[in-house]
């Protein structure tokens, strides 16, 4: 009986440890921070008051309840000793024979950690509950106060990073504003709100062909978004950005700019690219520990021509399921084969009927772009509940224009505690 | 124009503003220290991971966008100067020519505010989220440890007091170990999980007959519920509590025992009872201050024999509404009306077929019961949506014990940043 343990649960893991979960010979541990697998794409969602958090997670462990062979533990990786097979993690040390690596990425602040506080990132269930709450109270207060610079800094949301989840968080806002928001205030006019999308790149959705991204600018700005290319920002403060000299006072800032790979990787002693992501072979396993195997987001897997393969759901997904059955492979007595990244092409919705996506060749947007963005996510969220409910909240936001999950939830829980609730 | 300004969008404060809409000659003015109303009856499913906030929760000024006449504002209530008729918040001072004061109860440790942090309450959408981390964590640390007298302790859910809220959360903490948890776990039987109800007084349900209590009480421990009563609780620490001078070891203590009505009573100069309440006359205005009227679980209203009206919601619900409507008559020119309660009975349901119910001299238990409590809840649900997609909720849990919300949501957003998450 082989002992595999991957560690992280995202689309590359989990999606290695359903391949394997079916196998013979084999016990798998499977260890998450969280208790449930997210589906990252529809983050946005939940950040834009669209969704539930629960609507795009499964708990892990329910998804391998039949499993025997599968063991699901919450925990967290402290340090790997590749050299002795062992994982140490906050809930103990486990033994492995096959290790997987699939802990993905994380913001990056380029080196200003300290931005975070002022303009959070968009990875997980928390930063977009935290954004869900920025955004909110900043329509709510706005309608409070009566001093019309201050009003005018609360209802300014500036976006940095002009790739996919950077456009689709412009989208999400501006249709917030005008439409969902339309007729709820008496004092502030919401569709005045100034979104302003930065991207320092020459121009938006830079992995789209220029037509689409061209597109993609148009539909934002008939959105009322401000698309500000080839600018980049200088420093962050407290709902303050510096671009090029200039100083805008936004209330809400969010960071969809640099990301960076699990900092597992330095426990690898293999060599890591400038996004912290390890390089690894052909068949994603290290040069110096075949045993160990590196997929999604926190690996480099290079390719002939042009650049490494990127950080995207379909590239983990594909790795996971590859490495799963490469394994099985090799513990029947078989070789291993390498990978070979099966192009799904690319796609990004910018609102209500609007997207842009390119696949094989052939590029679409608008409408029929917007149609194969829902059936496409429908189709890849995971467990029939979550779909049903996705579905159903989209479709009634489609009716009638409104969000699903409008609520401003509080940092703190307690009444009575010596904490006091402080704005991020 | 007479303006109106009510404090609190529960139920009380909500009915109210709705009647008042449709009036003439009224400005009303809502101020809430959430931007949503909440569904409190169904909470402690958002706690037991049943529901998603959201399900329970609808943004207050989507219900009175159509209603030119209503503001709202998302603010906190800071003092009130009944002589001024004006209300100070964080958000700016109120006159009003009426107010209606709405601001419910919460929980209360007898003067043991220290116990909060051990033993939450469950009153908000945050306190619901952090019991619902508290329980599921507990499951997945379990799994992690071998000890045998730690994973017991993680395995014992202790809830204070036995009333409606203290009985759902024990059966539904009941059918999560024994149903959804079942086949999950592999080092732990969730089904041992040591789930205890503690009463001080001699029975559960104290406000239902003793033959419901009794069947109540059947049913609870048919599920695997130790239910204790006549037992007091001395001392609330980290993990321990001590009852009778026994001390039990539980990972997870709930408060369900006290409450507190709104500490804005202490402005109003009024008497008020032991549970914080404000006496008021018979069409719930105050007696030095007949502008003021004070409903649902803030007010104290004396019943002819028995004890005052208790803090439900139907009660908040019907008074909110005479109210308005009290108030309507006068600006109109006519007399006041003294408000009386139309009994609706009690309902409260254990788990899955077993429910408790009272009304009108019939008593019901079992089957019929928990239908009538289905029915009841899911038709005073606000907005069409959220009755949609709880009763769907339902539904998938009926047919395959499945939990909709199995999301352990940190404390913590931030990757970076100084604050250390910490366990509570």
């Amino acid at each position: 009986m082989k002992q595999i343990l991957i560690i992280g649960s995202g689309f590359a893991g989990l999606n290695a440890a359903k391949v394997l979960a079916g196998g013979k010979n084999v016990g798998i541990t499977l260890i998450d921070r969280n208790n449930y697998h997210l589906f990252q794409p529809l983050l946005y969602q939940v950040a834009t008051a669209g969704l539930s958090p629960a609507e795009i997670a499964v708990p892990i462990r329910s998804l391998f309840a039949s499993y025997a062979n599968v063991r699901v533990f919450q925990g967290e990786v402290i340090d790997i000793a590749p050299n002795d097979n062992l994982v140490h993690t906050d809930i103990g040390e486990f033994y492995y024979d096959y290790l997987i690596l699939a802990c993905g990425a994380r913001h990056f602040y380029f080196g200003n950690a300290a931005w975070e506080e002022f303009a959070p990132g968009l990875k997980t269930v928390e930063q977009a509950v935290e954004i869900r709450r920025r955004i909110l109270s900043a329509f709510e207060k706005a309608e409070t106060i009566s001093d019309m610079q201050e009003k005018s800094r609360l209802l300014t949301f500036l976006i940095v990073g002009g790739g996919s989840t950077g456009v689709e968080l412009a989208g999400a806002i501006a249709e917030l504003s005008r439409f969902t928001f339309a007729r709820d205030f008496r004092n502030i006019d919401p569709t005045m709100a100034r979104i302003i999308l930065v991207e320092a790149g020459p121009r938006i959705l830079p992995t789209f062909s220029e037509g689409l991204s061209a597109a993609a600018r148009v539909a934002l700005e008939r959105l009322g978004v401000h698309v500000w290319t080839s600018r980049k920002v200088a420093r962050i403060d407290r709902e303050k950005v510096t671009i090029d000299g200039e100083t805008v006072a936004a209330a809400t800032i969010l960071w969809a700019a640099g990301i960076q790979a699990s900092g597992l990787n330095r426990f690898l002693g293999g060599t890591l690219d400038p996004m912290g992501r390890i390089i690894v072979e052909p068949d994603l396993s290290l040069k110096e520990h075949n045993h160990i195997f590196v997929v999604g987001d926190q690996a480099h897997v290079a390719r002939q021509q042009g650049r490494p393969l990127p950080a995207i759901a379909p590239v983990a997904l594909q790795q996971g399921r590859f490495v799963a059955r490469n394994l099985l492979r090799e513990i029947k007595g078989r070789k291993r084969k390498s990978f070979h990244y099966k192009d799904k092409g690319q796609l990004t919705t910018i609102g209500r009927k609007k997207a842009v996506m390119e696949f094989g060749g052939i590029e679409l947007q608008g409408f029929w772009a917007w149609m194969a963005w829902l059936v496409v996510h429908i189709y890849y969220l995971m467990g029939f509940k979550n779909r049903l409910f996705v579905l159903l909240q989209w479709t009634i936001s489609y009716l009638n224009y409104e969000k699903g999950a409008r609520l401003i939830v509080r940092k703190n829980w307690r009444f009575y505690g010596p904490e006091k609730e402080k704005d991020g």
